[in-house]
């Protein structure tokens, strides 16, 4: 059986760009169709200035770009890396004339009845494709994968969820300047600089987990029973978001336990075999100094997509739990994001 | 009358030049006398590489430096900035012989009787220097400013604990490369990096802030009633410790009292006009992306002596607090800590 | 007598902060105007984002921004930090309706009727001036200084100039991201990076040095009778522009003398003591490592107004020179290069 | 047949442990010994702190790091990564007791019986062993592989000497800070800042370049008929050593000639395939601002063995040229560049 064929909406961004890449030798999906904005007609070769080291790949460099519409457009899904307020146009018309659409924008993700899903975390709620379809009437769907501080977070809380009472989660993030794109921050506001703020990142961190680490119930989630708080700064180091994480726990916390959870972890995604996911997807280190940005982001079987956790330890009292998560922000945290989704939705027998 | 005559000790580290620096044209003090361990003997010019832009202050570079010894040093007191380890044998020895020594080293913060200053905060706790003499039958005296990532906290949780009842405060720093010292972190360590772990950091600042924040009652001092967790990371930065606070208080919290409070605050160093205290000593930042580590570092009427605060906002409810502070950690939370602490000791008669 | 009243064209961009920031105190410049293309109508301090540590100057917080017409402008003369393309119409509309124009926008800097001068090294060049005003019938005139990358070399090479003869300058440059403006370079490019290109400077160096140690003869400026030939990178640093040079000599070079005629050097601006001019324009450091671009990029009395130099050493041969020259490129290089020209104008009677 | 049986001295360095890395799946070798001064007797997973992203392979975790003697040593040869002072002593100690040594350190480059190899450009030099053995009674021998920054430069210098005949080379470097191996650079020097010294480099590059491009003559090698004067400069970045060329011809250059040239070079490497050597030696860059550090220091079939060039253009006139290079310093110019001299002696019936 042929690869199937695949379009990147939005192709000449920071994470089309990583999309493509990551698709370049790809086993399931060949991209057949790019689109953007402002270049459309050139060669996707000439239309994008390349940000990554090892360049655009060679076979997609004569592509034509299009324009981003479904119209005349041979593919059996398309990824979508479209900017926010873009996607709120586009992605629907793609839906609507039966293309699927596997999301990195934060559009639709808060929508009841669109999947927000990391495969390792809640591949189930995937099935709120049945109601969205039904309610808008298209024979396509739109499925959404989380922010790229968003999604480190819930693959390290999944384990913990399964073993102990979460009540609050307490979050500081020190992320990477990948993270807002190209161009993206001007060089003099970062360089030799800390940002203790990043727009919007505070209230998508704290609104997605809850919905991601929710429960499915007839046909719509229930967010999880408790409460986050963020806070977002921007620090100079090219890729790879750093995060320090407090929860307060209801029951006593038992160290071992909780890193055996990290050690143990598997999702669907491991059990599917899927070829973009990680066979760990947590990372323990016991060091006391890892995960470190440079030195752990492209950590993983494929690299990029593992999660590392590290600094395992007590907050206050005996019910609290302090540690440092760390994901590539580019990879796992978005293009890998979408491509693992993607990859659940084909085993899952929706695309 | 003339200036009081100054040693410093430990004069060839990043914290002993900086000192040095700062006195160059001190109105009390004039610096007579440098003391370093390896390079005794030598001229001060030729014994350090100087660290700061402008260099050694032409006057001390013919100063012979001497071992860190109190015999035949003619001042009327010393500022430590030894090695933790040295300032536990020799800051005691000059104690003993008469000289009063403001330290900056952690080696006797956290002893009973040794007072922890910050002039805005508790200056009342130099009291503590009384049972000190009595008990260690010392003439002399030690007195010590907080680490470089307490300082600044304490700078700004002493208005709000004027207003209202501190439960629990939970602190992520994000720490600059100069606090390591010279030659401190290898810069392949942490270029292009953030490194999740400084040691003894955490534990420091959990204990240094309920000292600092206690009352003195009948001769000692009883810690603050609250808890504090702290998680501390080193960024690519060269100076400036920016923090991400995050408080439970006990009452529901009005953001606009916590603004005015910390707009108006004044200490004792502000009554007092100490030379290096700044006339504002936290600066309120009300726009949404300050402060930040490279803008706002040298903040204040005397530069690098000010706290800056910004982002002020509740957490989960309105019984919580989280906002970000920076401060300069070689300045206000090194050298100039020193220095006005000294201030306050001479302002109200003990040096 | 008053102060003169100074207009700042394209105030809102990185060089039109600084020049307004390093007027904020000017003895005898006051800053009564200011002009911004898509900014105007705004109050200055909400039309500008700040780019300097301490803000924008409180005075002119409240000025409205005009856009860049000599219309109604009440001025003695203006600043000009227009980008090229825009000075190029506006700066004639200036002069001609009689207001001297001291640009810092490359527009008209190699037009041979349009001195290109610094204080120190060809201050007798502002007498083009004359045949300025005289064939283009302008009651104002424009003067200009040169590119970022171009001062700090001159005003090395001008005392070498003195004593030996140059053939050929090989010079390599190490260039700071301010030098690219705001937003200017994303931060991506530029992060663990350098980029061997910059667009238009070599070709700027190449003319402009030979323009500026040319020499006025009978109206108009003969070229400096040598050859330049340069290689501009961009290295990540906030501020500074390093350069390594390599010249060929006719004669055999004496270093001594060489360091001699560096640190001897005065001009033109220090003889009439001009406010913005340091009282050594040309620091020689003797250490084998300096200038470094942290250390050393805001030295002299005048912060950042001097040049250091230093590794001076013979190259392949006696008749050759190397030596590494480090200045500020937006304070000696844009902001305060073309205050200091002013100065000279006003010192000279022509504004 | 089995694989070489190899050692590595000084393996817990930044060299050495590139070293190990690069082998650990080599299809020639095996590490089988690993030396290192301080941490002899412990495993090398302990004694090493590891600077990759990767870490310590797995197979020599449990290793027993030894002394750097070779009593007792069961290898068909080593690599040595020791410190030049260290290699002075030790290596002669191997060479004499039969055990070849393939040598990163600099102690031996410039003896007249010690070939300074690189397979590309000069492999014929590996003769020199011949007279070498003979005069030193030697059973084994000692090779060695050029300084990091001049590596890069003989590789593009090669095909230029092919087509031309160059009378000067000036060169300024803009090294990586993993250059000074671990610790190496205090981050305090560094970050924020350019150094314009290096100690001991530009000899190194003014020297090993004449050998290196020289003819080997009845025995031994006679130096290249050029002069070469370099000035070495260290930039924040983590690996990637960026060289601006100035290069004075006999002849008028053609540009084209030049790129053809670049892009058709092969050397002995490629005939032979070695194993660790890339396809395409010298990779030319059409684009204005290419190559850049961080984009193209993994250049290559073999990820950082490949040198990329570009910005190719005249200089001052048509008898000279401009160019700008890029190479990996820690693999093509120290790990690498030492494995594919072994993969040559070995191709060559030398180990």
């Amino acid at each position: 059986m042929g690869k199937k064929k695949v379009g990147v909406l939005g192709a000449t961004g920071a994470v089309g760009q990583r999309i493509c890449h990551m698709l370049r030798d790809h086993s399931w999906y060949e991209v057949t169709e790019l689109t953007a904005g402002p270049s459309a007609g050139k060669a996707y070769g000439e239309a994008v200035s390349s940000l990554l080291p090892d360049g655009v790949p060679e076979k997609l460099k004569g592509l034509i770009v299009k324009p981003s519409t479904p119209t005349g457009m041979d593919v059996d899904f398309v990824f979508s890396a479209l900017p926010s307020n873009v996607a709120m146009e586009v992605e629907p018309e793609f839906a609507k004339s039966g293309i699927p659409v596997v999301s990195n924008a934060s559009a639709f993700r808060m929508e009841a009845d669109v999947p927000l899903v990391v495969p390792e975390v809640n591949p189930d709620h995937i099935e709120l494709i049945r109601p969205q379809r039904k309610s808008r009437e298209w024979e396509g769907f739109i499925a959404t994968d989380p922010n790229c501080s968003t999604i480190s977070l819930v693959i390290v809380l999944k384990p913990l969820q399964r073993i102990l009472t979460m009540k609050k989660v307490f979050v500081t993030t020190m992320q990477a300047i990948s993270g807002a794109g190209y161009p993206g921050l001007p060089s003099l506001d970062i360089l030799e600089n800390v940002i203790p703020y990043i727009g919007g990142e505070e209230k998508k961190i704290q609104t997605e987990i809850l919905k991601i680490l929710g429960r499915l119930e007839g046909g719509s989630v229930r967010n999880a029973p408790f409460v986050v708080a963020a806070s977002c700064n921007r620090v100079p180091v090219v890729d790879g978001h750093l995060e320090a994480v407090y929860l307060e726990i209801k029951e006593k916390v038992d160290l071992d336990e909780v890193k055996e959870a990290f050690k143990s972890f598997k999702g669907k995604a491991q059990e599917l075999g899927l070829p973009t996911s990680p066979m760990v997807p947590v990372i323990l280190r016991e060091e006391q100094d890892r995960p470190q940005t440079r030195l752990d982001r492209m950590a993983g079987s494929v690299a990029g997509m593992s999660v590392s956790v590290g600094r395992v330890r007590h907050g206050i009292d005996k019910r609290s739990l302090q540690f440092v998560a760390l994901g590539h922000n580019t990879i796992r945290g978005a293009a890998g994001g979408a491509i693992s989704l993607a990859e659940l939705l084909s085993a899952e027998g929706w695309i």
